[in-house]
Order: C-alpha cells, then structure tokens, then sequence
C-alpha cells in the first residue's frame, strides 16, 4: 500500500464542484474511478482532496491524496491518470508521500485567484472563466482596502452561513489587485492559513463595493466588528474563482511572514 | 424597413454551428430570435452572415445584416440586442447599412486565426479554445512553409472533399505564425478572399505536420499540383479557428496588396 500526493487543475464548469455526489459529475468522482482502474480494484479507493470546491470554481493546483494498492513509479501514476482523466481535469504533479501525510488536515495555507472581467458586457470567452463587473472601479482604493484583509482577524462576516465550523479567526498572508494588460481583467489574489465557505468570493464582493464607491474605503473593518454576513451582500459568482495552490509546511506562512509574493 | 450591419463575437462551443437548424442551438437561430423579439414581429426576420462556422468554431468578428420593420437608433438596437441574447454571443458594432449591402455577397475577404496549444496534454481551460499539438515543433520552418500559401493558387487539396462549390482557386494575401509569450500558444493568421469548407483547419493541419518534420517545408507546392484532398490528411480541430474580421471593401485586398497587416 503506497500513499500518493497529487497536484491537480481542473477547469470546474461542468463539474458540481470537487466533492463526491450521488448522480453528479464531480472531481473527486472522476479522479475515484481513475484511480480505481489503474489499481483495477474491486472496491472504492477514496482520493482525499486539501478541501472542496464548489460547483463552478477551478483550480490550478488541488492537492489530493490516495492509498493504492502495489508500488506502481511516480511518473508512471502521473500518465496512467492524464491518460485516464476526461479533458477537463489533468495532473500537473505526482509524488509517493509518507504514509501519514494527509492533504486536508496538514494544509498550512491556500492561495486563491479571482479573476474579475471588466467589459460592459460579459466577453462571451470568459464567461465561465472571470466574474463579471460592468462598473467604474478604481484600483488604488481596492489596493487600499485589501490591506485591511491582512492579518488575523474573525470572519464571520465573509463566511456563507450555516455550516458546522464555529470558530471564523483566520490569517490572511497576502491580499494583492493587479490589471492584466493582456485581457484587461483585475486578477486578485489571497493567500491565508485558511478560508471558510465562500470566504473569497464574498472578500471579493466587498472589495469591488469598495473600488465603485458603494462603501467607504475602511468598511472591511467595520464588517469585522459586526459579524454579520448580510452586510457584506454581494457574494462574486464562482466562475472567476481558482484554487491557485495548497501549502503543506513549505510558503511563508510557517514562518508567520505577512508578505505579499 | 430599415437594413441593419451587425457585428458579432461568438464562443462557437456550445453552438452546432451558424446556420439554422431544425431543433439545434445555432448562431443563427438565437440571432433570429432576438431580432424578431425586438420586432415584435409575428413571422421570421432572416439574418444573413457573412458565411458559415461549423460546430465549435468562433467568432471575434462575424458579420451579419437583417431588414427590421422600423427605425431605431443603431445604438439602441445594439443595446437591446445585447439585452437579449445570451452570453456566448455579444454584438459588437451596429450600424444601418444601404439598403444594397449584403454581408455574404459583398465580402472582399476574411481574416481567420487559429490557436494551437503546445502543451503534453490539452491544458482544460483552453480545451474548447485551441487546437492541440503535442510534438515537436520548428516555429521557421512553418514560417518558411506559410509563404507557399500568399498568392492565387488552387486550393482543392486544401478543402473538404463534397460541396457545389466548382472553382477552388483563392487568394491568400497574409500568412503568419506568432507565439503568444503569455499562452505559449502558437496563433496562425489567415488573411484571404475567400476560403473553402475546412480550408483554414487543413492549411493548419499542413503547417504543423511541416513544423514537425513529417513533410518537406515546401510540400505546399506539391499539394497544390496534386489537387488531393486525401493527400492533406489532418484537419485541425473546429476549437482553435476563429472567423476574426470580414471585409467590404475596407481592407488592403482591394488594392490587390500581398501584405502581412
């Protein structure tokens, strides 16, 4: 019994997100039968992922794990599955890990992207890959105000309610906006110890309020104080979101750096 | 009645091509809809493009031109169509055309360009954007082979086998290959008269069979003495080729110039 580490992207459009579902297609479903064929066993080998993703949402770098059954080399799993993966999902990386190692419960961080596109109208070739904004922003005032996400704080007002996690305190590394000239879309960035459901997209939410003047430049400080996820409203739609790397011991978080990469 | 030239961008995936179809979602079906939805008009209103795409095959710069009932301001009708067509088509430019104007009939050329990915595998967020091309490639030597295609030849090699269509002779007026440093993508570019059924996804199948060796740089100039479609073997998937700009009488081909623009 060998335990694999492997690092996946997956474009999340015609997924209903990573976690396993009765009569759905998701990523964990996809990524169990391949693992399964390639092990050809009779019954389930479960592939844990670093956390879920929702139905929509990709990533660039997902990290899962699974115990197989015989020794089979790295490289060699690595193109077993991309030869096995249906085209929507492909393995950019894959190592034989300790046997204890575990990708939910070792995560030491996360970074997540959030793509925002800025036409009047939705760019037909984007739809499914950026949110969408139609209105005035101004960028130096979203810079601004990411500032205020830096550092630890309770979240309970960024958090989709419901859910059974009841302590919101999370450590925000890095919060960054940049324009790519390329597609004139904003491309935001946050790098934590940690993010609650729907955490991001509602950051996101407040941040573009923030940049077209609907709330003042501080109101993410305000929004911390009263704990209250109504307040924060706008929930930015998943299709611009991306799972952009796991951390296991080995960015700066372990060092407890509050540094922007 | 007033005759309206219209601009359009469309994602070509999820639409089994432009022309209308009985119970299948094409361009010119949602097209269609919305221009008579605007009329309030209780019988069809034809909307003509500039040609064909196939299943799966994009648009940055389709044209097309329809009678309406009444006048509206072009902006108004650009508007409303965008109101309410859905997000993988959008109009770009709207204008009130002669009543003589034809956006088949009166084209002086096309320009198409068509993306290769290079990656091992098919990278998933292009997979409905790019052709795909896995082996080696020598970009001068495509460079090299592309020459072969600016001027007047006969193109018979270079068309689906079927169609009414008797004279193959077209002119190419710009040929080009360019990578795109931010993709790694490879974007060919096609600037031509006219082009026939596949042409553009055979010419790419051709080049990149040439960039890999697997035909001599000059076998351009043997295809088209052959008049062989057999021989062209490859036709590079429908997902890479986009229809970027028709011309009226408003590009260099008027002048009879062999330029790259």
């Amino acid at each position: 019994m060998l335990r694999y580490k492997v690092t996946i992207a997956y474009d999340g459009t015609q997924f209903a997100g990573f976690q396993l579902q009765v009569k759905q297609r998701t990523v964990q479903g996809v990524m169990e039968k391949a693992v399964r064929t390639i092990a050809k066993s009779p019954t389930r080998i479960v592939v844990n992922g670093s956390g879920r993703t929702d139905a929509g949402v990709h990533a660039l770098g997902q990290v899962v794990h699974f115990d197989f059954p015989f020794a089979l080399p790295a490289a060699a799993m690595l193109k077993a599955l991309n030869s096995l993966l249906p085209l929507d999902v492909v393995v950019k990386d894959c190592q034989v890990a300790d046997s204890g190692f575990h990708a939910r419960y070792d995560t030491t961080g996360k970074r997540y992207v959030y793509r925002v596109s800025r036409g009047y109208y939705t760019d037909p070739f984007r739809r499914f890959y950026t949110g969408h904004w139609k209105y005035a922003l101004d960028v130096d005032k979203i810079e601004l105000a990411l500032n205020d996400f830096i550092g630890t704080h309770d979240f309970s007002s960024f958090a989709a309610s419901g859910g059974s996690i009841k302590n919101k305190v999370r450590t925000i590394f890095a919060a960054t906006v940049t324009e790519d000239p390329a597609s004139d879309e904003l491309i935001f960035e946050f790098y934590g110890n940690g993010f609650l459901y729907n955490m991001v997209r509602i950051m996101v939410g407040v941040a573009l309020e923030i940049g077209n003047g609907r709330r003042p430049v501080h109101d993410i400080l305000r929004l911390y104080e009263v704990k209250d996820r109504t307040q924060a409203r706008y929930t930015a739609p998943a299709s611009g979101l991306y799972l952009k790397k796991v951390y296991y011991g080995d960015g700066p978080a372990d060092k407890g750096d509050l540094v922007t990469l």
